[in-house]
């Protein structure tokens, strides 16, 4: 395995123009900006990196994803044997590696905050700038890095690997469970390196093995045919108190229970091993105190109780409210209509479908059968077994690479399309990356480090040796 | 004064073309456009008709009102009163009136439901569209159709006038008051006609002698620096959810009542002959519920009592409501900060200094000091006596005019500066107009008919002849 290590190292340069060469071509899935050349592209450089490519259109007019397949060599795989000292396998047909990553990106506004030009890649010391220059080409460049030092020293890959890239991941992979209804077949694997993960702000490694789903929906009151003059607020219904009246039964403020009959039926508390990882992980009160500028959290939560809720508990979250006029001064208007934006974090076993279905009732048992209640979104949760043999095996080599026990985050508070590889295709997922909080991913002046690059790639090169070897 | 009369109508062309150049000058004082123009424009015109114009600028930013002032004519003096036989008067000197009238509108937005371009005036059959047209560059134009028929019929004006256009109604008219610090010993009068009033939707002439004050504030929330990813909501504090905690606490939706601590203690029953105006109003009700397309009114009040509630109690409205993602579909963000505009109206002797005060110590009593309020603008109410001599004279003519019996409003559900004039000047006030509510006056495609300008200006017409001759 050294050779292999120090081919990613002694091969950045060409490692880094290839994300160069993703990170120049925009791919904006919220604003539909580049899709135009951004899927063959990819695809393109799968195809230079000894991948079958082709490009995995929805049958709408979503945003494609990416698909490679590469096999293994069985010398590759033999040596992959060998390094583990698990010979008596090399018989046996070398199992099958799914790589998730996604090649489109956050929008880059706000674009004055940028020093250099997001899609103009640029090096300073040994930092390299642009959009999606972490999340996520840098991971898809990392896991080529790889790909190419077994080529090169082993003559292939010790296992079969299928490169996924999602083209709508950003925007909630609204599609995603339509390009697997008809490619799910290709994407069968035993394993599933996800995106994401890398090291913490502490430089330890970090790995997460799940991710929450989400709920996103739109309430509005229409109480009038139009606006009318405030003056007949004596009279006349209003719908901003009556959205307000709505959302006020949603949640208890006092102590952030949201109040949706059975909304709580399915959340679990953790398991004993995820209450000890949850125990290891870094204390980022202060870093969200000075980061947010907030001195107290919901409720009031002491900082020793942030990670169970922030990992562990669903949210009902107002992302937006609209109503009358907005403008500077003031117009005194009683507004005909009120509006809010609300997303609903769900956690493992979670359903979003249910939960809506749930607010819906919630709504009509308080009588706010006038509330529209619209779906915008929905993602399912997904969380691996921390004890299963994979994410064991992921955090074994994490150890060992990195040379500090891992932090293992049972799932991220954020959402992500796992629940369609993990539960539909029913294949165990880790993630393995090359990310950490320096690299400001989704905001101005994204950008990857060189060692998180390097690391990255040689953790995936590790899991990828001891996966082929039987673990 | 059939000549007067004949006059008004014959040449409702040229008043008309008055009304499209002032119509064709934006004056939107909210958002202070079309400010560089539009006082000068409004002078000019003022002089044309043959008044000395002055703009009146407030001693800040504030934007400025413009006066007019024209002498009695002693020959016109004399018709008046050999019209009303009281030529033993035509010895004295002739009265002084005031016309208050304003020539800032309201903003256009929302501009698609337009028909035609706001700034742009449209004939449609007996109809003129535009921003502007009835509220209230109608009634300046309609009294200049006045004043232009004494002039052309009589040789001049039979009482001295003075023309009052303020520049800053529509926002609240927050520098009205330094205005008349510096200027009010030039508007001193005998009576004044307010502008407002016209017709009802039975066509029966209306009158109104007082407008309700107002208070508009400003309600902002900020709970964190800047705007966070949703999936923090299970641990950061939310500005939105605080907000609406706040604004749930100022008004019982239940049964409409405002729940700040002595908020109605300055509130008055009608007077007896208010009680007899308020059993003579037109039941607006089914107009309002095919108006505004609404089945039921605020807490559920029966349609007799609609007109009490909508006249003689004051309002807590929210106007509007912002915060976080407004756009089209999903972004899952966590708002730094969320903010309500309100509006109170407020009845004769209810402060609203004194109601600011009371809602700050109300936020405060309820542990809401994190909410910043601020005052947005603030109007005093004012009624004149309905029993006093000019009301009764405006009424009179109304009655004459219009062939009906006037229907009075003791006051206006709406709000003006009348506390300035009628208080602090001392002068008797009443209005006569030419509204309508098919005018859709602060609405998209707002008009004015051609009738109602006619009648209107009739009406002035004669009430400046009475009032001549003596009343």
């Amino acid at each position: 395995m050294d050779k292999i290590f120090r081919h990613i190292e002694q091969n950045l340069d060409d490692s880094i123009e290839t994300l160069f060469e993703l990170v120049r071509q925009p791919s904006i899935s919220a604003q539909r900006i580049g899709f135009d050349k951004a899927p063959q592209l990819v695809a393109a450089v799968l195809e230079r990196y000894g991948f079958d490519a082709e490009v995995l259109h929805p049958p709408n007019d979503g945003l494609p994803s990416v698909y490679g397949y590469a096999s293994a060599s069985p010398e590759a795989f033999r040596r992959a044997c060998e390094a583990s000292v698990n010979a008596h396998r090399a018989d046996i047909a070398p199992p099958t590696l799914l790589l998730y990553t996604h090649y489109d990106v956050q929008p880059v506004d706000p674009l004055h905050l940028w020093d250099t030009a997001p899609f103009e890649p640029t090096r300073k010391a040994d930092r390299f700038y642009g959009r999606g220059m972490s999340d996520d080409k840098g991971n898809i460049a990392a896991r080529l890095a790889v790909i190419k030092a077994f080529q090169d020293e082993w003559g292939g890959l010790p296992c079969n690997v299928k490169f996924f890239a999602e083209g709508e991941e950003e925007s909630g992979s609204p599609n995603l469970g339509e390009i697997l209804k008809e490619h799910g077949w290709k994407l069968t694997a035993d394993a599933c390196i996800w995106e994401g993960g890398g090291r913490t702000a502490q430089n330890k490694p970090l790995i997460y093995l799940g991710l929450k789903g989400v709920l996103a929906v739109e309430l509005a009151v229409e109480s009038l045919s139009g606006d009318a003059h405030s003056s007949y607020a004596t009279v006349l219904p209003s719908a901003p108190w009556r959205l307000l009246d709505a959302l006020s039964t949603i949640k208890d403020t006092s102590n952030d229970r949201v109040l949706i009959q059975g909304f709580y039926d399915d959340v679990k508390a953790p398991t004993a091993p995820e209450e000890e990882a949850l125990s290891k992980l870094p204390d980022d009160s202060e870093l969200w105190r000075s980061t947010f500028g907030t001195d107290a959290f919901v409720n009031d939560l002491p900082d020793d109780e942030l990670p169970l809720n922030h990992l562990f508990m669903p949210t009902a979250n107002i992302a937006g409210l609209t109503a009358g006029y907005q403008g500077e001064g003031m117009k005194t208007v009683l507004p005909a209509e009120a509006v809010a934006k609300m997303d609903f974090r769900l956690v493992r076993d979670m359903d979003p479908d249910d939960v809506f279905s749930k607010l819906r009732a919630h709504l009509d048992s308080y009588g706010f059968n006038d509330v529209q209640l619209k779906l915008i979104g929905a993602v399912r949760p997904y969380k691996t077994d921390m004890m299963a043999p994979w994410p064991q095996l992921v955090m074994r080599c994490a150890a060992e690479i990195y040379d500090a026990e891992p932090v293992v985050y049972p799932t991220m508070a954020g959402s992500g399309p796992m629940h369609e590889f993990g539960e539909l295709l029913g294949i165990p997922i880790a993630s393995a990356g090359i990310d950490h909080p320096s690299h400001q991913i989704h905001a101005p002046n994204e950008n990857i480090a060189r060692d998180d690059f390097v690391l990255g790639a040689k953790h995936i090169a590790r899991v990828m040796q001891r996966f082929a070897a039987g673990m």
